[in-house]
């Protein structure tokens, strides 16, 4: 097993009624004006942004606001924002919604507490120094960046998206009132179940010869959780035991704790989807299952104990004859288990239908990213990607 | 399931060789001298001490030294630091040990960040305020005291043990090299094992209706994992894999993550042992391990589908006739497996014969610190925790 840290300082406080604290907790970190970054017409329809005003004008914090991130969050709108914070002198960032929110929340603050154009962390121009402090109420269970260290943006100027990590912008809380999930449409609520479990995924697939006993064991019973919770969702959609289950799994699922001891995992999936994500706008989560098999059985060959012990532990599969056998039946239950909640498993199904030149496209500008090369399962080149978009269309 | 708070800002790093990195942590937390504390003479034996030093030193770190800890950690040598850091002018603490020693640092800490005597935050007269910074050196796996809000001391004016917890005595970083806990004796490593299983056993029964899956499947998956690898340590003490698992679930264990939705847990397993620890100074997981049958067979007729749900997922019992066999089945399967790494199942076997006047008296502390009555699963009061103690005899 490899070393590793494991640092996740955000004060959770979790559970119905919660969001009614957000003021309490903002004050608590000494913050005098907040910025309250949120997306679409939803936290206003909903009320959540009318009770985040109460609570903050009970503690007696002022605020400014800016909404309309959208899913794949843009440069443009992060720009602003750090501007919007300049001139009104806001201390802290309030992000309201979900993972693009609280990930262009954390942009803003990267270029609120440094100089210069804040694409150039993105671009891995420069490194950032600071993050103006970030508390989150979550509102959509799905990227887990209420407790991680990252945050992905997409540039509209050529339609790049492009994630960074840094300690810096871990959110000092984050308020998860599950309640507040119960609205989301089905194919949110199940691209987001996708999102969770394929960071685990991520990690789990790891390359490693020897990996975390107990970080198995936690990352299984994550997964088997998640599974279980999101088939409840699709026929009961406000059961509120299931939505808090998918909420918590999301946090521990991108905290880093599936991750301890296995030198970080293989992310190519996720690779393979921001530039996806970038240049045709797809649903995160949806993108992410319509890649997963296709990558699978491309990487599987070099590693089939691994993905029968996925088929077996996660998915109950009856072993086969060999571990390649009993992995192939496990990408296929995984499949199955994307279409039994409504996710594609192809690009088709996910409503995209890239030329050949969009796949070299995409293939090229995933290998700039990664240096020419990716993966811990089976080092993926520009020709292996274009290979895995191929075989999902 | 019930809402919950959760906060670990400990900053954990964990592997072979990251002893060394001690001096730039404590440096990063801006430390100008601290207090070296550790227990007896195998920290400066095993050259673990010198190499704590040298990374001090490497960071142009200053230090003043307190040794002396013992197991149940006492009072007296907690004034005697409190002196010391005031006259020498520590800002940081930094114990080099298992969890008395961090236990005891802890104590240090509010000693030192507050007025008065220290006794009285143990006694429940005052809430502490605030501690000095602690960064925690862990060599023994066991305890949780690198992640976890709680200090236990031990008065020697009456012998009475008492633990208080609080997030401001939450280790900044803890250093967790498990190739440091490769020399302890036999009887301390599982002493330490049990000690990790009861803390998730203590918040697993938690007399919940509808306790979190998540949680649940965490817990169970951290027990199992160390049930396993306390029998590796058996045959093999300097199998790196297996401390370095039991190293993780010790932090795990106890840091909240098992805890999550649970309402808190039970803890009279605890309750009992802190009073016969106070009185006969036996190792805190030997002592858990004497009680916790006693306990169980004591207060399972409240929650016999808990139970055997314990029996069959964590220790694979074959189910019996009903939820109560199968519960019985497991506590003598824990019982067994308590046995079969050199533990006590009984008060006999751990070395005490207290007289009926002794139980009395055990009781009668035991519901003074819980305002006469205890327990998740069953409500306990000085008569249950008396018989608890002569069922244990």
């Amino acid at each position: 097993m490899m070393n590793f840290n494991y640092y996740t300082p955000t004060r959770v406080v979790f559970g119905r009624g919660t969001l009614d604290q957000t003021g309490e907790l903002v004050k608590a970190q000494g913050a005098k004006k907040v910025l309250i970054h949120y997306g679409g017409g939803s936290a206003k329809r909903s009320g959540v942004l009318d009770r985040v005003k109460e609570s903050l004008a009970a503690a007696g914090v002022g605020y400014a606001e800016l909404g309309g991130v959208v899913p794949n969050p843009r440069l443009s709108l992060v720009r602003e924002g750090v501007e919007l914070c300049r001139r009104e002198g806001v201390d802290f960032l309030l992000p309201v919604g979900g993972g693009s929110v609280i990930d262009s929340a954390k942009a803003i603050g990267y270029g609120v507490a440094n100089g210069g154009d804040v694409w150039d962390f993105y671009d891995f121009k420069r490194t950032p120094a600071a993050c103006l402090p970030v508390g989150a109420v979550l509102t959509i269970a799905a990227a887990g960046s209420e407790m991680s260290d990252s945050s992905v943006i997409t540039n509209e100027d050529g339609w790049v998206k492009r994630g960074i990590s840094s300690d810096l912008c871990r959110p000092r809380f984050a308020v998860m009132d599950p309640e507040l999930t119960m609205t989301l449409p089905p194919y949110q609520t199940a691209s987001g179940c996708v999102d969770i479990l394929m960071h685990t995924m991520e990690r789990y697939f790891n390359g490693q010869a020897e990996p975390m006993v107990l970080t198995d064991a936690l990352a299984e019973g994550l997964m088997r959780t998640v599974i279980d919770a999101s088939h409840v969702l699709v026929r009961e959609p406000d059961n509120y035991a299931a939505r808090a289950e998918v909420m918590w799994a999301g946090s521990l699922s991108h905290n880093g704790l599936t991750g301890c001891g296995t030198g970080g995992g293989d992310w190519s999936c996720h690779k393979l989807e921001h530039e996806l994500g970038g240049l045709f706008d797809v649903a995160h989560g949806a993108g992410l299952a319509a890649v997963w098999g296709s990558w699978a059985r491309y990487v599987l060959d070099a590693d089939p104990a691994r993905f029968a012990r996925f088929a077996e532990k996660v998915l109950g599969v009856e072993p086969g004859a060999d571990d390649t056998e009993t992995a192939l039946r496990g990408v296929a239950a995984m499949e199955g288990y994307y279409r039994s909640i409504g996710m594609p498993t192809s690009l088709r199904e996910l409503g995209v239908e890239p030329t050949e030149a969009q796949i070299e496209e995409l293939a090229e500008k995933c290998a700039v990213t990664v240096h020419g090369r990716m993966g811990a399962v089976k080092t993926l080149r520009k020709g292996d990607m274009a290979a895995i978009y191929r075989a999902a269309r």
